[in-house]
């Protein structure tokens, strides 16, 4: 791959790209047995690779839809006023990939803006241009954004802390550093004896075979659990804090985020222990009051009943698989974002970070 | 396979059984895709079983070690008193098959006390008659306090309630009913209405594997969730009472039970739901003060790190694997056993079930 300058300090893993071929997907549902890159063409290539979680993580998902939009643009051939009318059908098409993720909206209207902007003024030649800018801006931003919320975050790491995280909102979740691992790397990078414990993350299992795969990469030790072991762990005193991603952030603080997070959320409060979300400004929604504006996708049961091809249970049974749950921001201690930690009250909070 | 009159009222399942040949032992590792009995004819045998989770369940390994013994005094030739120094090595061997379980050191030691009892009086055929005596006791005891446990527990059950349960506490687990499941099914027997959400029960899927399949057999609706869904579902009020097994309770009503057991039961106590731990007298061991005494087995990380055959994560990380945890009493709404629902003061109200 080449490199376009994008800055991967501090993580070696590069989860996409954009190429004169089109836009380059690390495959994350073929690791960790394989490191294996998908090249994405059509704006509705890149929302199926979204939908079946080729690429995952909220700000990553914001990205990949940026560049299906300059894929879109690029094959486009015709005057600048149905230019318009594509890329908005395509923005829509990317848009109701999932529907949990608020980047996902955010990046798409980011590029509605710029292509607005540029058709009033540009060439067909200089709408791609300015399409393509913008998402490898959008790109940089958010890989700059993950490095300001490990800064921020890493100050409330206590030395030789033993950080529990669930899901990956790591270098692969993000443009190339991570949110909750963005603060795992900051942290690491100024003390090397913390820790990590990896929720292994089931159904999907990101902890497990993401998370790991990553942490291992970058020589941070990370010791994977399952999901059911938080309270074990916290009431045996082994873990000082819990650090966990985002994909959507209501008004009022509450967060959505991968299933599994709210019950975590609930063994730290019981025993005490800091509950960080980080997430950069891309992931809060001062559009909705509250969590339970969020809307919660739920995905196929095979996600459930099947791991590496074989079923795991019997037949004629019913599943429940929401793809993500909502804690309430009472149980959050700190929101960690690019313009520093909020913290309740996070109507006020994060209110001002936009400022 | 020959029925030894052992009733199996209300369940289909028989997951062991003493006949001529040996012990018959349904191979909990290899449901729900296959139903296949394995023949066990020596302690030996039977210790490796229980080690590798052909059998599993509290009750179940109690069961199966005190044939074992009955294997090992078929399988004896010598003079009575040699007899008593064998079986008492054998006895040893069995309850370090598996640490946190009580049932196996109970069971173990009712055979011990036939044994002693018998040799006095006894020529060797009649002792091996008295511990096959015994140990089918023991199994139809079993059955019996499960049934018991069944009709105790259903009072608590409300109208067409949705139960939530971790790992299986079924008819697999036990002589043939279930603890938690003995409640389900006597709760179904008597409202059908009711429903089952079953925990998955990393890593060792239990859940997944066991408890599907013993419901669904039975025709008792049960949908199959992952075990950080627990806080969701209560969030959501889609769970109205979780009722667990237990593998040992203490005196002041700790309970262990499979590792997962501690964070439900804090979801359970931060909305308020009840939550019910269901296990016979065998089960409690008053002789431990409190949950502190009660040794917690660590098992192969291979359970986490592998399904299916295929590995799960990244290479060179570390795992945690112990497979049982302890809920404190003030987490236990109730502990239901077959001579009635124990309630707090537990070290009050236990102590009064064995009198």
């Amino acid at each position: 791959m080449t490199d376009t300058g994008l800055q991967h300090l501090g993580s070696s893993v590069k989860p996409l790209e954009l190429t004169s071929d089109g836009a380059q997907l690390l495959d994350q549902t073929a690791l960790p047995a394989e490191e294996r890159y998908v090249t994405i063409t059509t704006p509705e290539a890149m929302a199926d690779a979204i939908r079946t979680m080729i690429v995952r993580g909220a700000p990553a998902i914001g990205i990949a839809a940026a560049y299906g939009l300059v894929l879109g643009a690029r094959r486009y051939n015709g005057d600048v006023s149905g230019l318009v009318q594509t890329i908005r059908q395509e923005a829509e098409m990317l848009k109701q990939s999932r529907p949990t993720a608020v980047n996902l909206a955010w990046a798409v209207n980011e590029m509605l803006k710029t292509l607005d902007k540029a058709t009033s003024e540009e060439s067909l030649t200089g709408v791609v241009e300015a399409l393509t800018r913008r998402a490898e801006e959008i790109h940089r931003e958010d890989i700059a954004a993950c490095h300001a919320i490990g800064q921020h975050g890493a100050e409330k790491i206590p030395q030789g802390a033993r950080i529990l995280t669930h899901c990956n909102a790591g270098a692969l979740a993000t443009g190339g550093y991570g949110t909750a691992l963005g603060v795992v790397r900051s942290a690491f990078s100024q003390d090397p004896t913390i820790q990590v414990f990896a929720d292994e993350t089931r159904p999907r299992l990101q902890g497990a075979r993401l998370t790991t795969w990553e942490l291992a990469r970058d020589g941070i030790p990370v010791t994977l659990v399952t999901d059911g072991m938080a309270g074990h762990l916290m009431k045996n005193r082994m873990v000082d804090v819990v650090v966990v991603g985002a994909d959507r952030i209501a008004a009022n603080g509450d967060a959505a985020n991968k299933i599994g997070t709210y019950t975590l959320a609930l063994a730290a409060y019981v025993h005490d222990i800091p509950f960080y979300v980080a997430a950069p400004l891309s992931t809060i929604d001062l559009s909705i009051e509250s969590g339970l504006e969020i809307p919660i996708e739920e995905r196929d049961p095979e996600e459930i009943a099947v791991v590496n091809g074989e079923s795991l249970c019997a037949e004629g049974i019913r599943f429940y698989n929401p793809a993500f749950d909502v804690t309430p921001a009472p149980y959050i201690t700190g929101i960690i974002t690019e313009k520093g930690i909020a913290q309740p009250d996070y109507r006020l909070s994060l209110t001002q970070l936009f400022q």
